[in-house]
Order: structure tokens, then C-alpha cells, then sequence
């Protein structure tokens, strides 16, 4: 299976008013797609940043309702964090995988590894309170895909729920999919071979990361864009979700 | 500092002819570029893939003249390996970060971390051979983009080397930059607040890392693209490196 492009094109969605608990985020969406002139076409995939879809989605915490364990109370002492905060971080949590320095990396949802569990601090509804990620980010971008679809004559498209990660060995952050749907999340090219005959070493793909980072480029902090058109993939593969792209424990020898 | 951007475009170039030792890549790649179609503009990024920049660099070492150490021969014997190839990948390395089932992660060049410290078996010169990464892929960026600009009357031109790397936590590969020339690598918003006035937590974006990603999509796998032009980014800081990208290890927590 080789795909072949041509050229692909990133339109930042500029025109999405702020979003609010219970927004209808699929329409809202459409109806910015539609006003900032960009007719989605068959094959076009609109990323999302995970802070709409979460705020949509209700996932906001009013820290005045939270009263923080014994251990979230001895964690913020010692990150000076506040103990409420970190008691969301560790709801959010099944597993710290390093603590230090005043940051929690967390394991969180199918298998995120990132700062604080997605827990957010930063344009939050309200100033005492952060969001959470999506609970199933693959559900949220598959509620975006269905209606998507339909603003595009029920033509293929595909969604990618993105958020910004550190990572290890490199600096600096990224944007990588939390949710995907419509497009797979990994192309395969196992049994794959390259310009020599030989089988390639690169066997697995993981193109909904990379549409992330590419829409990433657009919604750059402080501009204010939380969706992107990316128009000229193509594909072939129309299954994939986020949660494709977490690597089993046991195969993950880069860790 | 908030860069703003409607809308970029990549553009696959597909002309470039099969890349020997001592081409000279920067004439060949503008070349390319034009006979694209794709007159170079200010601000455009050109990525290209590692793999050309080390054939024309003549980063191809011949099997038959290597021998393999004691150590690289008990290596291969329980990696499946050939044995003058993990010699190689030893000369690379300066750290083996892990070694299982048969896959060697290695620490090489500024402290990359990546499987085979990059040695590579598939699409060399020739059969019996593999290819390393370039020396110093920040002067090889150098190089390229001082072509390049002139190619554009002088205007501003950024490049980025770039290559397949695994990551832990997430499944499949992504494009990330290794060289990186006349960009900024890493945009650095330190000190900036968000929409309701509070300081940013994403501090450091790896963008270099991001168009790498982005001109990986165009560079699928067996689609024979070995750069992209991507435009529209616009930006400020016109200084960076690939090794800015290097997260300095007292400071990784999420290793």
C-alpha cells in the first residue's frame, strides 16, 4: 500500500466562537468550516484541539468543590502546586510515571503519558477551575466525524483530537491525536518493500501524530485557531483510533 | 511573540534525480524545486529527508571493509543481526540506550536517540552497504539553505533535515529534523499568557519537529519524495539548530 501526495493544505478555522458545557461542538464547528470559506471537500480531515472538544464536553472542574487527599496535599507542598489541582491530576491518573521538579508526568486514558494528565490549568471556563482531556477522545472525534461527513454530502472525512505534548529525549512540545476517526491512525506497511526490493524497516506509520503536528503549526499559542483543515491526504485505510497509537508496554523499547 | 498563520501548503518535490557521493545536493535540490513547478518564496521551509543529504555526503560504508568487533559479533549472534552492520552501529553510538528482541536503541551525533543510531539498510548505494546520518545535519541544513536563498533572490529561507524516528510511549514513527538552518527550532514562549491573562504552560514548541512531520506526509514511505517545500509559516526568529532540539537529560522527565 503506497499513498502518494502530491501537496496538502492547512486552513486554520479562525471563525469558531468560544465554546461553552454543553455547545453543540459538531455544528459549531461546521458552521466556522462554512464561514471561514472552507467548503470541506471528500477526504479533508479537521483537527480539533482537545481543549473545545473538552470544554463542550463538559470536562471542567470548579476547584471549589474539591477537597484534596492527604497525598495530593503532600504533593503540592513539595511541587507547590495547588493541593486541589493536584487532586485532579490524580483522578485523572492511573499511574505517575515521574514526579519531580514541581511536574507530574501521569499515565492517563488508554495510555497517555503526559504532563499533570491533561489536567489544565490555562484557558479554563473560569479562573478557578481546569479542564480534564475528553473521556474518550476516539468517541469525541467520531461525533465530530458523523457530522462532518454529512456538512461534506456524506463524503469521507476524518477527524484528529489533538493535544500538546512533551516527550521524551527531544525538547519542546508537539501536537499528537488523542482521538481519531474516519482515517487510520497508523499506516501500515508491513511486507512493504523499498526502491531496492528489500523490506522496509519503517513498518509502522503513525500519520494521525503527524497531522496533529502539522495542523499544530497553525494553532499556535495565543492565535487563537482550535481547528485546522488539512485538504489532500487521501487515503485508503478509512478504521483507526487514538488509542491505535499508544505502544503496548511490552514492545516499547524506547522507554 | 505570537506568529499567525492562515494557512500553509506543502508541496512534494518529486523531481530529484537518484542521489550519488559527491552530487551536489544543494544545486540538485534547486534544481528540482524549479522543474517542480514550485518558484521558492520567502519563508518557505524546504525539508529534506536524511537520507539524500547522506548519499551526496558519501555517509555509505561498504560492508566488505568493515570487521566486526568481539563485542559486535556476540551482539549480532543474539540480534539476529549482521555483524558488520552492529559494528557500524557501534562505531555510531555514543550510549546503547536499550538492546532487546533484536533492536539496538542508540544515543549518536548531538544525542539523537533512535534504533540502529540511524544506520540504515534499505535504499543504499548499493547492496552491500548502509548509510549513516549526516555528520553534522545542522551544517548540512546550512549548506542547503545558503543555495536555497540565493535560489529565492536572497529572501529568507529555512531548511529542515529530516528523518523516521520511534518514540516511547507512542506506537509508529514520525519525521522528525535533525538539521535545521535559517528557522527557529524551537519557539520559545516563555513569559507569554493565554487568552485570560495567565502565563502559558507550553512554553517551548518544537517546531522544527512539527514541519518535519507535516513533509512527512507528502514523504510516504515507497512514494520516492525526498523533500518538501512547505509555505506559509512565516516567522520571526531566524536562528536555530536541529540540536536545540536535543532535551538535555537532567531535565527529561518523561524518560
Amino acid at each position: 500500500m503506497t499513498v502518494r501526495r502530491a501537496a496538502i493544505e492547512c486552513h486554520a478555522i479562525e471563525t469558531l466562537p468560544l465554546v461553552h458545557p454543553g455547545d453543540d461542538l459538531p455544528a459549531l464547528l461546521a458552521r466556522a468550516i462554512r464561514t471561514t470559506g472552507v467548503a470541506l471537500a471528500p477526504y479533508d480531515v479537521v483537527a480539533v484541539c482537545q481543549k473545545i472538544v473538552s470544554k463542550a464536553e463538559g470536562r471542567i472542574v470548579d476547584l471549589a468543590g474539591i477537597t484534596p487527599s492527604a497525598f495530593a496535599t503532600r504533593i503540592a507542598a513539595s511541587t507547590g502546586k495547588d493541593a486541589r489541582v493536584v487532586e485532579v491530576i490524580l483522578r485523572e491518573s492511573t499511574r505517575i510515571v515521574k514526579m519531580a521538579d514541581g511536574h507530574l508526568i501521569c499515565e492517563t486514558g488508554p495510555g497517555w503519558i503526559c504532563a499533570n494528565a491533561g489536567v489544565d490549568e490555562s484557558n479554563a471556563e473560569r479562573l478557578d477551575s481546569v479542564t480534564l482531556l475528553p473521556h474518550d477522545a476516539d468517541a469525541s472525534a467520531e461525533a465530530l466525524r458523523v457530522r462532518l461527513s454529512a456538512e461534506a454530502d456524506g463524503a469521507p472525512v476524518g477527524v484528529v483530537v489533538t493535544d500538546t505534548f512533551g516527550r521524551p529525549w527531544r525538547d519542546g512540545l508537539v501536537d499528537v491525536a488523542l482521538g481519531v476517526a474516519g482515517i487510520g491512525a497508523v499506516l501500515d506497511y508491513r511486507g512493504a518493500t523499498d526502491m531496492g526490493g528489500r523490506e522496509l524497516h519503517h513498518t509502522l506509520i503513525a500519520q494521525a501524530d503527524a497531522i496533529a503536528a502539522a495542523a499544530g503549526l497553525l494553532m499556535v499559542k495565543g492565535a487563537g485557531i482550535p481547528a485546522v483543515v488539512v485538504r489532500g491526504l487521501g487515503w485508503e485505510r478509512t478504521t483507526g483510533r487514538g488509542r491505535d497509537l499508544v505502544r503496548p508496554a511490552a514492545l516499547d523499547l524506547f522507554r
